[in-house]
């Protein structure tokens, strides 16, 4: 028979390849046995890091501009601009301005980071003429609740004296009113799609500060006061802007961006449904006979909307079988797994550290897409 | 479609599971797909370690009789008796006999290790009217040039003042004249066949002394005078046989006692071959869909007539495709694995310790030979 139709859509390896580059050593593999099949890549991603490696693979261009980190160093921040038939979309990943791993952003305490490089950003891309963002929440060093953002696109934070205020979670203390006069009246028209897969609520038990507090340095005897300074926040900009949004799921993403972006009407999806969207993989995937994904390591976790998850969801839907090649298997979860994917592969050859795994992951990822397509091509005749 | 007819066909996982028991582990996580598939198990050997365990899982009966190990301590010898339509077929692993693994064996130097318990167990097995031999040389401790046996089948080795000498290395350095009228006269009848995959000849720079005698514990000065001991040996005893056999492909197998039993008429063939036949590896594979093949370890050594490649020539001849599990794949020699097979893979669901991989044999297994039939049922529809 000739050589199938095949969609490869893997997650990105972190620490190893980027999405497009997992895509390229599986599209490799195959073609060893296929040289001229009709092979449709599209790398996915989850809406946080490698968002932008995937979505700028299938097109579009990067452009970076300089903005405020989450302390106060200017950070060069990337984004992606695509076309799409609504518009130009931007792309945004707040890890890359005020992202956890970023030394100058931590060098900060949590109480003086805020989110406002992530609104002079769409305040630039504003200007521009950009009307559609694909913001992604994953990675966050900040916990302002979005204030920061906020004021960069012209809301005015005031203390009892009415004088200005920092954005920050110090600066949010001694908040008593919100000028929201001066808020960017393009903004009104901006169609905002926020990728996050965190549910968690601004405030409260679950919310931003108590969950997520933690691990970005919020210190245990603070929580409790920083979680009220956020709440009364929420409380004051809700009534300046005659909306509610501190409550909705999602509102507690990225220390609380996730509340202020959907104050400005962004609405909250799943990061690699949205991905898939614009990597256009039900469209890839109509008339393939099979689909690859992929990703550094699977376990329970992936069935919660992770890439490779989202695309057997697609693939099932058209019919199409997907099979499953990742770093590390966590075995116990096999059984889950089992009935999602046309089978799932490590990418080791035997015995091996993660460190050689890693290192050498192109090579073995391309093998192993060959040892399965091999299987593919013995059932298929 | 209905489910494909699967002839499961692997060696041992050195270390972790027999033959017949990673066949069971196959089946098993085939059957998770498929559970009312036929499934044909022919676990396979190499005509060392686990030839028994393969042969006796498709039926016969083993058996077990005490005789000499390579010192002076008796050893419980486990053999298979195995119906043909030829008549009985005794099947002998030597390293059950006289193994390097044994530590009886090894306490005695090398220079008086004898192959004398081989011949017991034959002539008992003659005078129980087995007439055919199926013996696997792999594993020995000794380097006797099968002396030991031959003796214990009837051959006098004298010294030059007529006295009987030991069957040993030690003792063939006195070695005048043999005394062939003793012989037993059914080893005239006799079918022997030698199970090995050493061409090496007796004697010389290829031969078993230079070859393999340092493993076994010769001195690095002793080599040559040993080497010189086989030769004269070889040359007497053929000239009382009339036979010749020392510069054959084979004869330096096992310390020589592939000289010997090939002086007794045996033939040596390619272990995997004869196991292949005797488990009836052809009649499983006719009008079989697919066949699925493993060993513990997967390099270049592999495709030299190892059990996994014998399985690959022998499918390929019946047009069956066939898939490699493997517990570890030598990443270099996978660009010439792949033509012979189907897809190699390995077990370990990811970075994993050696020892971690061979404790979870059985359930990797299980579950790999899941998901490539998952793959398996997706191609074909």
């Amino acid at each position: 028979m000739s050589s199938p139709v095949i969609v490869v859509a893997p997650d990105k390896f972190k620490g190893s390849l980027t999405a497009p580059e997992a895509a390229a050593a599986v599209e490799r593999g195959l073609r060893r046995l296929w040289p001229a099949a009709d092979i449709r890549a599209c790398p996915m991603a989850d809406g946080g890091d490698g968002t932008l490696d995937a979505i700028l693979s299938r097109g579009g261009e990067q452009g970076e501009r300089a903005v405020s980190g989450a302390g106060d160093a200017k950070v060069g921040a990337a984004y992606g601009i695509v076309s799409a038939p609504e518009g130009r979309t931007a792309v945004i990943e707040i890890a890359r301005i005020v992202g956890l791993v970023d030394p100058l952003a931590t060098a900060t305490t949590v109480e003086r980071r805020s989110t406002r490089g992530v609104g002079e950003l769409i305040r630039a891309l504003l200007d521009d003429g950009v009307g559609r963002f694909l913001i992604g929440l994953g990675g966050s060093s900040t916990n302002d609740g979005g204030a920061g953002m906020l004021a960069a696109l012209g809301l005015r934070f005031l203390d009892a004296s009415g004088r200005d205020i920092a954005p920050t979670p110090e600066g949010l203390a001694a908040l008593a009113r919100v000028d929201a006069t001066g808020l960017m009246p393009a903004l009104a028209q901006a169609h905002i799609t926020i990728m996050s897969d965190v549910d968690n609520p601004l405030c409260g038990a679950q919310g931003a500060t108590a969950v997520f507090g933690p691990q970005k340095g919020v210190a245990a005897g603070a929580l409790a006061g920083l979680d009220a300074t956020l709440l009364r926040y929420a409380t004051v900009v809700e009534r300046a802007l005659g909306r509610e949004a501190a409550t909705k799921p999602g509102a507690g993403a990225a220390g609380g961006l996730g509340f202020a972006l959907q104050l400005l009407g962004g609405a909250p999806r799943s990061g690699a449904e949205v991905i898939a969207d614009v990597v256009g993989l039900d469209l890839a995937l109509a008339g393939a006979d099979w689909a690859i994904t992929g990703e550094g390591r699977t376990d329970a976790q992936t069935l919660l909307r992770k890439a490779p998850f989202v695309v057997a969801e697609r693939a099932r839907r058209a019919a199409v079988p997907v099979t499953l090649l990742s770093g590390a298997i966590d075995d116990t979860a096999l059984g889950t797994l089992g009935s999602h994917f046309a089978g799932c592969f490590a990418l080791t050859a035997g015995p091996a550290t993660l460190e050689d795994a890693m290192k050498h992951a192109a090579g073995l990822l391309a093998d192993r897409a060959e040892a399965i397509a091999r299987v593919w091509q013995a059932a298929a005749g």
